[in-house]
């Protein structure tokens, strides 16, 4: 079984184009993702970033939405800066975190496309709420099993098992010998090492 | 005249990968490189970093090194880190600055190699000689030219030039009508848009 841990940050702008088309790519090379959810805070926090990195240094942040804007545009998706930026992305990273495997892909590409390509703020139940229901899942019952102790635990362990792969940015892949990549940019370079993988 | 300013610093790691295959994929495209040695230190400086992020990040350090490792191995690049990383690279761009734009890419892969490729101190002054006399010049003639107000003048004013096209990093590329990219992995894409400009 090929395999490539997906980490992704619902904060994170280039997870964006990422989820897109990361499970594309994965099929063409016969790898499964497996999606994880997990928060940078800690991982910013723990080096005295209080915010994104695109706030702290302006010149990389005006790259970084130029960037943005070429991507979506290559990838034919839509694009509306969120206010505020960073979004709090507990709520999100949790429902996701709730959801079953075969859900999570579709939310959480849902979830970008209301952040992302419409603006919206994920930090709002209802936000949120309009993702599961597009997925066709019943929202209240997600968002309650967000709540839960058993999911808060998932997320600190996925957030955990990041940290300990070596991971300090988002999107970022780690296939099964622990071989890490970071960045949008590195979704193919780090199929291909999981698709030529063997135990 | 298709055009692509190239921004490097010799102290940058993923400078050199991309300072071996520029050319080359420039050639493919139609586009005329402008090699522009800059210095990022008072960029960084600026943002209050008094050493490379890859030393003040740890995380993002290991992980730097290790795709060094894989790029060089693609490109088939001989890597040996220098140390102390990163290098005092003032008098590499001084050099780089003072020889005429015709001599500047090889003199530049040269020191490169030499850094990147045997992990030699680059600012001692024997290491770039080696560089200047491998492309057939007369090393004491340009240590001597890197040396004046001139050449200090015109590295400063490359630098600021940089600033003022919003460069935060390196490698980093300008076409003519401004657009901005930032990273090794982002050559082709900056040729690409070099290649499609249309005075």
């Amino acid at each position: 079984m090929r395999a490539l841990d997906f980490f992704f940050e619902f904060a994170s702008t280039y997870s964006y184009p990422c989820a897109m088309r990361a499970d594309i790519e994965a099929a063409k090379r016969g790898v499964t993702l497996n999606w994880r959810p997990f928060l940078l805070g800690p991982i910013f926090a723990a080096q005295n970033w209080t915010t994104s990195p695109f706030n702290l240094y302006p010149a990389k942040g005006r790259y970084m939405w130029r960037e943005m804007e070429r991507l979506c545009e290559a990838q034919r998706l839509p694009f509306a800066p969120p206010d505020p930026f960073p979004q709090n992305s507990l709520l999100a990273a949790r429902v996701a975190t709730a959801v079953e495997d075969e859900h999570r892909p579709q939310v959480a590409r849902l979830i970008y496309r209301l952040e992302f390509g419409e603006g919206l703020d994920i930090s709002k139940p209802e936000t949120i709420a309009r993702a599961l229901r597009s997925a066709g899942l019943d929202a209240e019952s997600y968002l309650e099993r967000a709540a839960q102790q058993e999911t808060k635990d998932k997320l600190r362990a996925t957030t955990d098992a990041a940290i300990k792969a070596g991971v300090f940015g988002a999107p970022s892949f780690v296939a099964p010998d622990g071989e890490l990549y970071w960045g949008n940019d590195r979704l193919e370079a780090a199929l291909d090492w999981a698709a030529a993988f063997r135990e």
